[in-house]
């Protein structure tokens, strides 16, 4: 998806935030802020916002000698996540692990993005995500797919929000072989294979990397082994805007597990902004 | 005041606003972005916002051929204020001209700033305001210098805010010689001399123009004329953020009347967000 007018200032915001988060700095940090201006300046030279977020988060990290400016918060991200995981699981238990309420616990986990909800506490607001349904689900083909698919390739998202998955994969049938990928080097607060590892998710799928590193699938620049698995997959689940916007307009079938967290995205799928939705592409 | 790594996001807002402000055409909104993009790149090379404004401002009026985006909502602010006029003076009148009411009555006038609030209903929230006081209130030695006072210049700020200015004016003794000064040329909402006009500060005030086009009085570059009225003038009251960012380093005593929208105006004078602010500079 290209990158609109509108989420100019959201990225020059962004950038700040990350500038914040590497350095407590302030020199560093304005020139954090000089460099990404510039990047932005060229934002039509990029085919997707993690692109070029991609560049931009790269400037904090050499100009902080910083590789990893989430790495606490990803480990606080994941450490709340697993303390709610028994809460989660007795919730799918109790509804005899209905896959609709499987699938919106895997939803629930895209709030737990640092890069656009600063502070928020998961367990307040987790029995009020629980309570709002998809505004688009197309759990009736899914049904369908799953039942013949003998293999299923999850795209992950924010660091937090793999423990969200697991709970997804383990309700699953037990002879569906998941494959669950990561962002190859840390970006943002997305996952990485040790991300997901402290996550849990080792013991229900197969961990891979992308081979990308910007904070969104962007298939050009993904390992070949991560492609085999991609296209040769039965289903693919995207999760989260940051995929959405780099695989929007590729051609296989992706199913979208995402909340629509700006009205970009929102305008996309013609839902109100905040809405949970699950989407099979075209 | 110096531009802070805090404004950087909120000058790429301001300049997206201006840019969906000036034109419905996205190719040239992209085309200011990214101008403003690199303007902003060089934050460091301006003394102040207003300065760095004004320039990312003539490049949403030249590249959309539009000498005053704002027009419009200028003149339907001036427009609610004068619908307001009436009330404001009557509560006014019921508090016996009180002094405090009138400066108050005034810095409420701040919050008609279609830059910060959009959408706003003044009609809607000017009790509310009116209920709220000062947090800093420099009005005891205000009222020993008005006594003395022959002169007094008020910097004025956005156009529907000088309906409340002349509410102020008009409480003030008769025999007290008030200017106006307002920007040269339209910027942003702030009032011109035609916007003054309109709002009927004419008939309570001398009009002048500041002769700087920035959003906020930038002394540098206002007119010999200005200066001298700014320099002689026994009293100075200065409106607003743009105004209070242009002066803070400058040597002559001003009292700053404004309502402090961001946090970084908001430590500056260590006060919470949103605060009502009458103060004498140092």
């Amino acid at each position: 998806m290209k990158i609109f007018n509108e989420c100019v200032p959201c990225l020059m915001r962004q950038a700040y935030e990350a500038a914040k988060m590497a350095t407590d700095n302030l020199n560093i940090q304005q020139e954090i802020l000089k460099k990404c201006a510039i990047l932005i300046s060229n934002f039509t030279d990029y085919n997707s916002s993690p692109e070029l977020a991609y560049h931009m988060h790269n400037t904090v990290k050499m100009l902080t000698c910083n590789n990893d400016p989430y790495e606490d918060i990803k480990k606080k991200d994941i450490l709340s996540a697993l303390k709610l995981y028994p809460y989660l699981k007795k919730i799918l238990n109790d509804k005899n692990n209905d896959l609709y309420t499987a699938l919106k616990i895997s939803a629930i986990g895209n709030i737990m993005d640092s890069a656009i909800f600063k502070d928020l506490d998961v367990m307040e607001c987790i029995d009020h995500q629980l309570d709002m349904d998809f505004t688009i689900c197309d759990i009736e083909i899914f049904k369908k797919d799953i039942v013949k698919a003998k293999t299923l390739l999850i795209l992950g998202d924010n660091a937090g929000e793999a423990v969200f998955d697991r709970v997804f994969i383990e309700s699953l049938p037990e002879n569906l072989k998941v494959y669950y990928a990561t962002r190859h080097a840390p970006i943002i607060n997305d996952a990485t294979l040790s991300d997901a590892k402290s996550a849990g998710l080792n013991n229900c799928s197969t961990l891979i990397s992308s081979g990308c590193m910007t904070p969104g699938t962007v298939l050009k620049d993904c390992s070949d082994e991560f492609m085999d698995i991609f296209d040769k997959a039965d289903i693919v689940i995207s999760k989260g805007q940051g995929n959405y916007e780099g695989l929007e307009d590729y051609s296989r079938k992706v199913y979208f597990l995402l909340k629509a967290k700006c009205d970009m995205i929102a305008n996309r799928f013609s839902v109100p902004v905040m809405s949970y939705i699950f989407k099979l592409s075209r």
